[in-house]
């Protein structure tokens, strides 16, 4: 019985070290290494190769490295096992913390103060908006969005959200599918992305929806932030509607090719901001703690957590 | 029966209309202009010229048209009336946001990131400290600090407070006088300055006080925020703890001399971020319906609401 790690663009040794130091008991191998395909019953993956997991007769469940799991339905001869995504508390913490920092900044206009100092030039301008009357628009009300809600609403800013299928939460207004998008979008100031990547999702982010958006909010024009997957965004349709002026600004943690080519005109828009995917990192340490436990259940009989559903895709 | 509006650097006309509109029945009469001395009974005001509030026999109450007096107390010839000062439940809300929107920008070192932005290098580090790690320090528990302390926690900092008298706030752990700020200090990544200006405050925040700030923080350092007033700061004694290592950072929203001098080192300091004193802007249509309030509380014989003590200065 062995756990294989499977990943490309981190550091595999990194992560076969700690699973070791987590599950004596259990030998983990690492993909591009020599190893006992009968053996594995555990893959613990991100970003693998293309069918690098087929052909393991003994496999009983996939374990993804992040949040997401999108990576995994990028292969399409993945095995069909159960695949269960890692949900760490510190990282929706981390995803708030984004939300929160970058609509505050948004909000308390932080780039026009970087300019006055930048330009050493003192402009105490009195007429600033409150946050109550600056709307944000959460698209994607699973936990993450959800503790993203709540801590918005604690700072005082007009927070709706938007699902897939209808969500009763207390004390949030809500609008879901496709009939209810028109309404969402037209009383959203800042929207906030915080949706999976599917097959439905893919895009969604394009200069129809940006048109949909309010134009007589406070802060003189919706603003934009991706904090969820580059595929759910059209890049070309983003920078066109900066142009237009049809979004004000963006704030963007992901995209669609990363890292950001060099010649992506993201970079240096000055009504963007741009940070390297990093709104919401596990720490390697608690990530490889939720999966030990995960197997530990397995090997007790217990039934797995936070199981994807492949049909929707997350 | 008039109120006097009494004010240097702001538009007084605006003022003037505003209270009038609020309060049809009362004169309002502006410094500057003639006017009857006996008839005031009311000042508002914001820094007016020092002894211009002497010699009205009938004055009852001035009202600080901001949440510090500092401004008031400067004038050695100030009448001895009850005084009132604004505390207006969105300024608390804004303070909060400037504090929670730069504890955020220093736990999720948004400067690196800026300075990866303009370079157009990606580097997405995965060793992010938790906010449960970043230890915040606020000193001044009125109502601006503990809704700060409150919110702050919110968003998962570790939060303790300071106060000069000894407060008991459930679940935050809080130090006070003289005898408890070298522990206050000793486990302060992240200094937060909310003290009202008064003889006993002014320049607290200087060099004795820096140096007793946490050095083993998961910062790399402490830092210094000061959205209080700008007298409570030694801005060489800031700018010498950044060379020397003993500040990481500053965050400044108030200056020893405002609008602060072209020639001053703060604008241009890598590890600064400077703001023009607006980080809790009060709505002038906000503060004078509160002030309008409290006039007609006193016309009713009812007691003012939030009168300073001249003792404490606040």
């Amino acid at each position: 019985m062995t756990l294989l790690v499977a990943m490309t663009g981190w550091h595999v040794e990194d992560w076969r070290e700690r699973f070791q130091g987590l599950l004596p008991e259990l030998p983990v191998a690492v993909l591009g290494e020599p190893f006992d395909r009968r053996a594995v019953h555990y893959v613990a993956s991100w970003k693998h190769p293309e069918g690098s997991l087929a052909g393991l007769p003994n496999l009983a469940a996939i374990f993804s490295l992040g949040a997401g799991v999108d990576h995994l339905f990028a292969d399409k001869r993945l095995p069909d096992v159960p695949i269960a995504r890692v949900v760490d508390p510190d990282l929706t913490t981390r995803m708030s913390e984004y939300v929160v920092l970058h609509c505050l900044m948004l909000l308390r206009q932080q780039r026009r103060y970087d300019r006055q100092q930048l330009a050493k030039s003192w402009d105490d301008d009195r007429n600033q908006p409150a946050a109550r009357s600056v709307r944000v628009g959460i698209m994607g009300l699973g936990e993450l969005g959800l503790d993203a809600a709540r801590k918005l609403q604690v700072m005082g800013f007009d927070v709706a959200g938007w699902s897939r299928s209808p969500k009763s939460v207390e004390g949030l207004p809500s609008f879901a599918g496709a009939e209810g998008m028109a309404a969402f979008l037209a009383r959203t100031d800042i929207l906030v992305s915080l949706l999976p990547l599917t097959p439905e999702t893919r895009g969604v982010l394009n200069a129809e929806l940006f048109a949909g958006l309010a134009r007589d909010g406070r802060l003189g024009g919706p603003f934009l932030i991706n904090a969820g997957r580059g595929g759910l965004q059209v890049e070309a349709d983003i920078v066109a509607a900066l142009e237009a002026g049809t979004l004000k600004g963006a704030t963007l943690d992901v995209f669609e090719s990363e890292p950001l080519p060099a010649e992506s005109p993201l970079w240096s828009h000055p009504a963007v901001t741009v940070t390297p995917h990093n709104a919401a990192m596990s720490e390697p340490e608690a990530i490889a703690t939720l999966i030990a436990t995960q197997i530990r259940r397995l090997q007790a009989g217990e039934p797995l957590e936070h199981i994807v559903d492949p049909a929707k895709g997350y």
